[in-house]
């Protein structure tokens, strides 16, 4: 077997959403989440960072073309998320609650069904600096 | 006259906002401020950075206690702006749009009126870590 | 099984140490820690970065509450850290050398203690930008 | 006149310290600094960035060698106060309060008897990433 | 007189260089430039940071465009040199020594030309994290 | 068996490279590689940030002494890359395209010859803040 190395590219978007579980009633929801239930929405820059692991070519010293990486990104997250409301202009979550848990969860598929299926995929997302979740399938 | 120094602090707040011109059409808007102007809002981890310039006490070798300074972002900025829509929850932008560069110059009147009038104030506002703003008065 | 995902958190505290081994002379302890053993403490702002790990909850999207970690941080940590002499003022280290891995392991050993036994822990300390140490029980 | 450009370059050093005003009672230390009183010293992962200005030299393209600035850093700040009680070890704080405002003046003072005169000195002391001061002489 | 503010965008490019001054011989040039006169280049990821400055757009409540900055951001300095030996790759540099000191004059003076001349310029170059220079025209 | 660490220690150099497969055309290297493959080389400000695992000795509290691998990174890899041009400079490169993936591959084997057996290597290596690998041996 190869050589195993792990390639990571960041990108980042700017979203509102506010967590709210529509089951519950407003008070349930406000004394759950707190400020985060907001109903007028507040915001956060996503940094989202890509991890994947596999064996390096060896002709090219590549694990994956960072250019390919970065489109698969662009075209599948940042084009999806940025400058979006999550809650209201994502489908995504129109039934799923956008907590950092569940981001994580749907950027993780989004970028797994357009890698090779031999590399294997771990995606961060940081809500804040001070905030952030890892999703590993 | 005494020694001066600057003495620098910071916060964070994260909230919701949208990019509009209510005397504007729809088509002039979206076409001016682009996906800033998405009418379900998007959002920021904003950052502010105050300044605060005068002259050092001798005895204490304090310019400002960090405790005052803090407690006054506390109040003034976080307070009002943190897990909020700005928009639609903060009265100073129901007539203003809510540009970088009107958030910061609104929180350096909000910080201005509750400091000693004899330390010059400036302030910094990332909007991203790639976009910020800053006023002096 | 569930879905798992980890969750990170950071906060800081601003201590005094010094490196010493009280069974060895003062030459030795000078020899072997540096300018570290300085009788007199040198200082560092620490950042702590906890992950904690477990299966999201389906209902509300949460790994848990980032209130709830960020208090027992609040109270196991920085209330017992911040703004004080390591060597002199915790119990903890009256006889544990206070380096970055024994800190680290205090650190661990008093989250873990307030988290639900089904979620892992690990905890990453950065006693400089450049200097860090993590411990996964 | 020649083209006036700024140079920068910043260094960083560990150090203990305790704010005390001698001619104070202990209760007046204690509620006036705070957590920042404690007998036992606490400490910090000071940074500082010095800022030098002046006219580039036309042939070198340069405005001071790097490596000259980085020198007198080095032995002026580093060698003085790395792995330091600013209080116990320092002399310019035997009668001085090591506040983040008077530790960047003794900076600056230390500089600037090293440098051309012709140069403009301003330095820049970050006591924390989120607090710190500037003294521009 | 209308409310004047600041706006900065920063953005980063890659690229090698070596310092060198032709009319000097290899000898001298080793001895002045050191590492950095390497006949084979060495190489930096520059960051930019552009500050623009004027009076607020009342209606829009902005100084300048984020993406008219953006955009001759992009195509006076990326263009011109990321991924580029600044020393062969770039007119700009054939006969003047790529220093930081003469790389962020050469970048203020690209995009000084593309502005509306009310706008003060100030432009801000790092070379690497600790390294940085300033030219405000 | 004791209890397991890990210490995290960073440094940084700066070097010029180009991306180039010898075996292929010109035209292939140009299309695979784009501006990477630039004849003239480009450059980056690279971080190498070194994971050793082990138990922790009991008397002084240290995996290993940070200065013992603060030279081993200062000799191995500083001075073998640090404002060299990997291609044309350094012998490993020779015949080894330096893509990311390669060149940690190269830290990780310098390093690993000089540490104790006993103990586990990971290197992470940034080639620029958004673009980074890891080998874990």
């Amino acid at each position: 077997m190869g050589r195993r190395v792990a390639v990571y590219r960041s990108a980042h978007f700017n979203a509102a959403h506010r967590l709210n579980v529509p089951q519950w009633s407003e008070e349930e929801n406000q004394k759950f989440f707190g400020l985060c239930n907001n109903r007028n929405y507040h915001g956060h820059n996503y940094d989202i960072v890509v991890r994947v692991e596999g064996e390096v070519d060896e002709v090219t010293g590549y694990l994956i073309d960072m250019k390919v990486l970065k489109d698969i990104m662009e075209n599948e997250i940042i084009e999806a998320f940025d400058h979006k409301n999550l809650n209201l202009d994502v489908d995504d979550f129109k039934e799923l609650n956008p907590t950092a848990e569940n981001i994580v969860w749907v950027c993780w598929k989004k970028i797994k069904q357009k890698l090779d299926p031999k590399l294997d995929l771990s995606v961060r997302l940081y809500e804040t600096p001070r905030n952030f979740v890892e999703f590993n399938g």
